[in-house]
């Protein structure tokens, strides 16, 4: 089974912190042990595991994924948004992430982010739990 | 079982689409629900995943590596694929990919690319294909 | 079960060699065919895979990711480690390897290297080894 989640986003570059629905889907599957893998949809946006404490360490990890592939750069893809693909290319479409007691293995200041590079957006999210000993 | 595919490329930097191929590893598996992962033991190549529609979609996203770690750039390893390394590390070596009804669960735009930095060569992709209810 | 491994650095950039000590995790769950995932819970350190025959490749993937993102450069996120955030995020906070024969299946010049971006640290390392056939 997945678990299709749907997040809303508000602005063309956007770090979604998403930690709570994912525990949710893990909690409604049941599962005490094992993992659970993380799957975005999308071409223009991505999933990162960072900082969810200090707002800033986002707004930091944007604007230097906005130096690397600057929107108003010159690409071949001609739709406005090859900045979009390539930045989801480097933050990568799914993450895993260890599951003990029923929840989330995370560390203390980790959190887990939907990257939105194309905004505003409904984007897909889809969890798959998995039980391993 | 591991699935080992083999892969030609054409040139230095390429990224080849091999959705078609995945899926038929996962199609001989038998498995109808779960999640595939797919690896790349190179150390100059990588896995990633993005639009196949429009292929300049992919020569960005190598215009934009190449920006990033240039061919001709100054580096201490020394076997003039130093870029190579940097490249793949960036991409990834790997990816997972949920399987419903017997089929690669991927968004409408989205397709598996080897991303290869130090070619021509013939390159592996190992696939494990796990059944997970 | 999870292996929680630590690890400790020498210097504030460093890529560390872990083959070895994910390897053993991998020996002592007795799994012969599966995978193993490898989960840091930090943000200011990752994990990557590349070449640990010749130690310059790595120097090489730091000094471009020091480029990426300069220590003295300027970032919201004002503890002054908003790099090492930022270089986590691009290396990312897992990796999954195959295993066969009750070995991780790496290619002939691969590694399983942590990352470390704001050292000199003790830092933990989670193993998770799943049987799969």
């Amino acid at each position: 089974m997945i678990h299709r989640l749907e997040i809303a986003t508000s602005s063309r570059a956007q770090m979604v912190d998403v930690t709570r629905e994912v525990q949710r889907a893990v909690s409604e599957s049941g599962v005490q042990e094992g993992f659970c893998h993380i799957y975005v949809p999308h071409t223009t946006a991505g999933i990162a595991i960072n900082e969810n404490a200090d707002p800033s360490v986002a707004q930091d990890i944007l604007a230097v994924l906005e130096k690397i592939a600057p929107r108003g750069g010159s690409y071949r893809h001609l739709e406005g948004n090859a900045d979009s693909h390539i930045k989801a290319s480097i933050v990568g479409s799914s993450e895993t992430v260890l599951i003990e007691g029923g929840k989330l293995v995370l560390g203390t200041w980790q959190g887990l982010f939907l990257c939105e590079f194309d905004g505003p957006r409904r984007r897909r999210l889809l969890v798959k739990v998995v039980e391993a000993a």
